[in-house]
């Protein structure tokens, strides 16, 4: 037949002949692929993700980061020491889903990641330690337990460790989708931080985190929040009061001992970033969440506490650190066997920008 | 000629002849009005506004408010103790512009003002005091000094105070604005408030007053902003924040010296409600705005420190609760004699809304 | 008592002392009205139009304006030979209702009428008649039977009869509305129009009037519509088809047998202009709307055929030419008497943008 | 090393130790690869696609579709009787871009294509010929030389043949898109089209088809077009408008001599489909664009005439339905030697409404 075309199983294909042959030839020569050759894998009747659910245990990434920390230099031309979560399922490529990057970053005592920028949107979460800054166009931002940092496209950034301690943590970005969209540029900045300063709070925060105001000062609906960074102190409270409700019989939870949030964009009340939504999830012991799929990548690190978790239909234990990926239309569940706290990404703002999402939920006997 | 019929100065008139009184009589008997006889007072070339540049005293307000609180009962029928500002312009209604009703409202010792709901948009500002606590579709919400709250249309209301001393605030809605447009619905609720709870947080703002977060139980994009209250605390933070920045060099004030916030709506970045837009400004000492004339009315009371401003060409000496109103298209300017904060609020959602929204600022030496 | 202050009947009223007197002057010496003396008239359970549902009849509106071509002359001053729609209840303004201006505007035998620009947003709609040509912001528009055309806030326009008969047409504008809130600017330009050609499109049309079709320069999304005339035509034609779907069984038709269309801003899918919904409807003969209310003022005018309107509890028999005006929540149902064509304009988007829209429909047997 | 670890060339590397060698071992065992080893490639400068710019031509295209349409049935299974332009530079896959599936279908005299529908959106241009209806959601929609139709997501589609002669036409979707995201869903649905009527004009024509008109039955924002044939007749009106205007000295084209259209969302002002933008181009005989780098994939097809293309540093001439693919930021000019019509379609939706848009027009002496 030809190299590149496969007849797929259930596809009806003509009869081998030897003019379908050298019709397939030419099809080859002017680089042509016929439909019914290829049906199956490219229209699925529902989403066949190549990335597979899969769990990472923080027992073994940390140790390993603190371990590149020993071994490989941070500076420019590898710019940070960033490990990449590879997801089995995406051909050997630091994928942990199509569109998503997530990757453990180390800097050690007294080091300094140089400044670049890119394209491509980026968040830092902090799973544990503190005494990083990181300077996000110029603004030093402190990086403490708990906190969601932002990085969104063409800020210059870099990060610097004020402390004899190492520390590390999580780096999110939409690596996978730039490069696949073929829409990443790329540039070098300072090979120091722009401003060595570590206040506790960036310009940022002092502009824009105020609970309901805004400056005048520049007032404009922006793509990406002007938020450097959600302090844990104000997500914790956030989640606690939403508890609090539910006790006192109020709607403020998604579901039965469930509270969440989203992280906002105080512009204009939607995602962070337009990749990447991040939000912050609370589960009450014993508490769960109803079988789901959902159309798109969805990212979680437990922060706190013990639980399980149904990835399509194997159910894993899951505890601080550990980070787990749901596919795309991949059944999910969340269940608390303690109080349960997660930080999870997703690129969720993608396909409902371009009215792509779905989501299915099972009938359950809660 | 006619009863309805005045001929405007400017305008090129027919010559008066027996025929045009008759057309003139059969306009008449039509119900029908040229526009050659209106198109000066119609058209003007710029807003002429019938609402006059005022200033109204604290020092006078204040006292009528406590003596009304004497005199005169609170409950169903009046139903809240409120003495508007009529603008001498508006011809004896008590509108402060055209669009905006801004009253001085009293609640005397364990005082209730009973429940009921309208379609007007409503706030309150909090000049002095505290006690009282204003319940919104049954969610208690404290008010003390220098808060900004509020009551969107259609959301239930009363106000109760708790304590043996009375309370003034200032409440601000689009009442002529719904009177002039048609727009107007009102429902009796009940006699006594539905939760006489005193916390010191309201239900809204626990869901919905924690800085960039959302909560995700019912999260959806609303007209008006879900938060109950905007404290003094984070106001006045997010003014002391933008001047400390813009001495460290930051463009993080409107003009040198001038810090300001906008109370948002955190589900859109928008404006608190879609007819008034509530912000807040402080001036250092002997800064300065330049004249500005704009569309629509905007109303400030000054909230601490003396200072002057300019309406149209007359300058007025300003001090701790004094209200003004500047009518549309007024030359306008602040100055600040000693540190000078204002609450500031206005109608220019709806000529932003609309397309009509225009500002002219005039070339200074600063 | 006092001058402003007006006790209304159903508000508790504090008792008539002396001492109360004395409250009252230093209420009016301060500029200063209670609330509880203005309720029922400021703030009605529902709204309370002062303007009057009325019916204009043509065969008296267009001998007045052919005879006003006689004795009053057309040009820079009074700018426009048109005489204004006066709601009865509106206090002898030339206003059809507090927000909207209608007007039959009249232009004899080679008569120009100057050019002017103003912030109002103005339309036309041709009752009957051809030979004028309005020019807007240079661009030369034909006026015939049927058809509907934009002047759009700030652009310059005029008029010029190019035949030896004179034309009349209808206007609507948001002048009531801009002259409430202030909002108006007027600009004189050419004494004559600046350009007298006549082509049978104009640049707008030929640019913008193909359908579903943008142009790529300058293509943005613009507040008011870029087409300068909806042709009879095309509006004809699309409701011809709609009622011609319903024969088919398509869900087509607004109501059985009533087709109708929305003239749309292209770059927006939204209205033509910020402040005024133009539709046109269809009823076959024997087809009836149900009764509704709704808020805002509509204005319709009878384009063929005859019918009857329910306008509050009182029935009207229309034809040809026949305006009304529908207040705000006031009732309202259309029947056909013949197939019936009606011209339909409105300030509805001001209120769907503030959220203040409502309606209400009332059950009926069909 | 490691498998799946590549240095590259020009990022610092660590020292090749066995400490190293043992750490990426590990790495390897948890599923990791670092980022180090990975930047050039995954983060460039500028875009650096693995599509190449390429040309198909239609003299061979067409005959090898007329052979498939002899030798390869068409039915349920292969579903189309399409033939996909596989990119050189996509590995084998039918993709023309990453994002862009672009297929030549044939149905030959009397058959059928099946009914069925995927989340993936469609269009269909008619380069030539004429005699298939294609039945969108029951609607059958006549299929004639220069009409784009559309297919968006979730609509139920099939295509039958009335006539004794074979058709062909150029199918456009964003096959590779979904598939990368994981959000494609499809299902089958009937075996013969749901309704064989031949109508001139289809449902939706009718109902949404007429200038600047939108009907009022069902009236919302879409996400994509309701218009299901944008007619050739009324593209080539619009394009001979806009180079009659240019003529006339009006700014009606993008650049001299070149006149273009985009397809649009009659309910938004948007692009016909989420994902997929549309436009036509009409450059007269000599002019030329400004070569441009643009962020995303642009396909294009040549109606009419003759002109040649620059692709990077390469130019080609095409005529007559020839196809071509742009990928990300490559240089492009069109230049053309008759006058050229030109069908265009691209992935620039996605950018612009995720902040990803960028372009880059390089200086001419122009």
């Amino acid at each position: 037949m030809s190299e590149t075309i496969t007849p797929v199983e259930n596809a009806m294909q003509p009869e081998d002949t030897p003019e379908l042959r050298a019709l397939y030839r030419g099809f080859d020569e002017q680089h042509l692929i016929p439909l019914w050759t290829q049906l199956d894998d490219l229209m699925p009747q529902t989403p066949q993700p190549k990335a597979l659910p899969w769990v990472w245990r923080w027992s073994a990434l940390q140790p390993l980061a603190e371990r590149a920390g020993d071994l490989v230099p941070v500076g420019r031309g590898g710019e940070r020491r960033a490990i990449g979560l590879a997801n089995p399922g995406m051909g050997g490529r630091a994928y942990i889903s199509p569109t998503l990057w997530a990757a453990i970053q180390q800097l050690g005592p007294r080091e300094t990641a140089p400044e670049h920028r890119h394209s491509q949107n980026a968040f830092r979460f902090v799973t544990s330690g503190e005494g990083v800054w990181t300077v996000v166009n110029g603004d030093p931002v402190r990086m403490s337990r708990g906190d969601f940092l932002l990085t969104p496209g063409w800020h210059f950034h870099g990060h610097h460790n004020e402390t004899d301690e190492s520390m590390t943590w999580i780096d999110g970005l939409d690596i996978p989708f730039a490069y696949q969209m073929d829409s990443g540029f790329f540039e070098f900045g300072s090979e120091r931080v722009t401003d060595e300063a570590t206040p506790n709070y960036s310009r940022s925060e002092r502009l824009w985190a105020h609970p309901g105001l805004l400056p005048l000062a520049g007032l404009r609906r922006t793509v990406s929040s002007p938020i450097g960074a959600y302090r844990w102190e104000h997500t914790d409270a956030a989640l606690t009061d939403q508890l609090l409700l539910e006790n006192e019989g109020m709607p403020a939870t998604v579901g039965p001992g469930h509270a969440a949030v989203r992280f906002a964009n105080p512009t204009t009340g939607g995602d962070v970033m337009p990749t990447i939504r991040a939000q912050f999830h609370r589960l009450r012991e014993g508490a769960s969440t109803p079988v789901r799929q959902e159309v798109g990548s969805n990212v979680y690190q437990v922060f706190d506490g013990t639980g399980r978790v149904l990835l399509g239909d194997t159910e894993h234990t899951v505890e601080h650190g550990d980070i787990f990926v749901v596919p795309s239309w991949c059944r999910f569940r969340l269940q608390a066997e303690t109080r349960l706290d997660l930080f999870h990404f997703s690129d969720t703002p993608i396909f409902e920008g371009l009215g792509l999402y779905r989501e299915f939920e099972e009938e359950t006997d809660r």
